[in-house]
């Protein structure tokens, strides 16, 4: 998915997010949107979101010095959704079709704010994003890409999310690489919170070599690219990797809330909804 | 009120939206963005949001060649607007205290959605803006010194909310001068706009001699100066006005729905909260 005009105003609010998260000072939250206000006019038309999303989040790290600002956040999100890991396992356990119920459990996972702080209040949403409809329900053909598939690439998005991540990738009952970024960037998952969320045990984990939020294929390392290439069925978690692959010709499901605006109009659904997508592939 | 650097994102919105508005196609948009991305470096740091949202707003019109975008959106609004006239005036004339649900009333005027296209849909939302508490309410202060004026200025702001203020200047029970924009900027009233709702009858209508979407005093023209100084009451309506005038030592109070978070957290209120406020004058 190509940049949007209407990602413009909000790579200023990425900016602002992550410089007032590290507790940046109003002069230097001034210089880094004034660079940020640099590279606008330089976008090529065939960039994706993540691609300039990953030139605004250097920009912040170079000039507050901080390379991982959501760090100690990450490790929080991971150990909060830990504690939800024995009700999510129940819940698939019980379910009249545990995949299907597997697969709304990772999408959960891209949805619930685990800045809420109790475990109550966590339950609460699971349960609801449990009960959600599907805007686009491409189910019957993952089921069918799955029975065939020899050789599963995973491609995580938040840390936290990668507790949930777990609980489908148990479901699957096939091998699986589990692709997490080379570097920080906001809180996307790097190998450390998959470790942490237990990934280890379940799938073989790689780095995509890229520090993107959001997979972009050029930027990816040659270890990605070969397991990306001999993978026979693709999940894709979450908004920054669909704007990377949503154009790509591989068998990719996209399992996402649509959050933002510009991607609920690509995609075709209203802000809000919970999708899970066969690519073009299909 | 300065611009902060919150309200950089939100220019680009402003232009975006307004660019849409008009149905301009995506190459003229971006030709706007990157117009408007050249001017936020040399933002300087006295300058208040109604100055750059002007600049904005010029950008716009230069590049579509449409000076007045909303002009049929404010004529719709005015008309919508006057529907509700007679069911206003009725629940000021059955109030306990006719003059403070008068000043609810123009608060309404500034919050109602008038695309909201049934009559009943907006009487529900007239009603239940009645009913809200102030979030600062100097209620007391304004009915003492409007006892006491001689000479009230009315600073107008959207196009349809003027039918609203009209309710109030009637409860006023005084001579009011009724302020409007010179030139078409966004929704803002112009004097058509005030002459269609009818404030030529109960007002003595002038010009701010700006065209800035909030009351910027190094724009205003002397009748507006000779106005504003002479003035012992001043009715500042909606966020821009306040944006140009809240550092002001004038008689002013400002009447508005605190819509913006940047204006919010100015004012000290919750996001959505309705005001009665005195300047710093009183």
């Amino acid at each position: 998915m190509k940049v949007y005009l209407d990602c413009y105003p909000c790579f200023f609010h990425q900016a602002l997010n992550a410089a007032r998260m590290i507790g940046a000072d109003e002069d230097t939250i001034h210089k880094i949107l004034l660079e940020v206000n640099k590279i606008l006019p330089e976008i090529p038309r065939e960039a994706t979101p993540p691609e300039i999303g990953r030139q605004v989040y250097r920009i912040v790290s170079r000039w507050t010095g901080i390379k991982d600002p959501y760090q100690e956040s990450k490790k929080r999100c991971t150990a909060q959704a830990l504690t939800l890991y024995p009700e999510m396992k129940e819940r698939v356990r019980s379910a009249d079709d545990p995949l299907e119920t597997a697969i709304r459990v990772a999408i959960a996972g891209n949805v619930i704010d685990f800045g809420s702080n109790t475990e109550f209040d966590m339950i609460d949403d699971l349960q609801s994003i449990l009960r959600q409809a599907f805007a686009i329900d491409h189910y019957d053909a993952f089921r069918s890409t799955l029975g065939k598939a020899k050789d599963i690439l995973y491609i995580a998005d938040n840390a936290g999310e990668t507790v949930f991540d777990r609980v489908l990738i148990e479901e699957l009952k096939k091998p699986v690489t589990y692709v997490v970024r080379e570097q920080p960037i906001i809180n996307d998952a790097v190998r450390e919170d998959a470790v942490a969320a237990g990934l280890d045990k379940v799938a073989n984990i790689i780095s995509s070599g890229a520090d993107s939020p959001g997979n972009i294929l050029g930027l990816c390392s040659g270890e990605f690219f070969k397991a990306y290439e001999s993978a026979d069925l693709i999940i894709s978690k979450g908004q920054g990797n669909y704007e990377g692959l949503s154009e790509e010709n591989r068998p990719i499901f996209f399992l996402l809330k649509a959050k933002c605006p510009v991607i609920s109009r690509h995609i075709g659904v209203q802000k809000g909804s919970i999708v899970l997508m066969g690519s073009r592939y299909f």
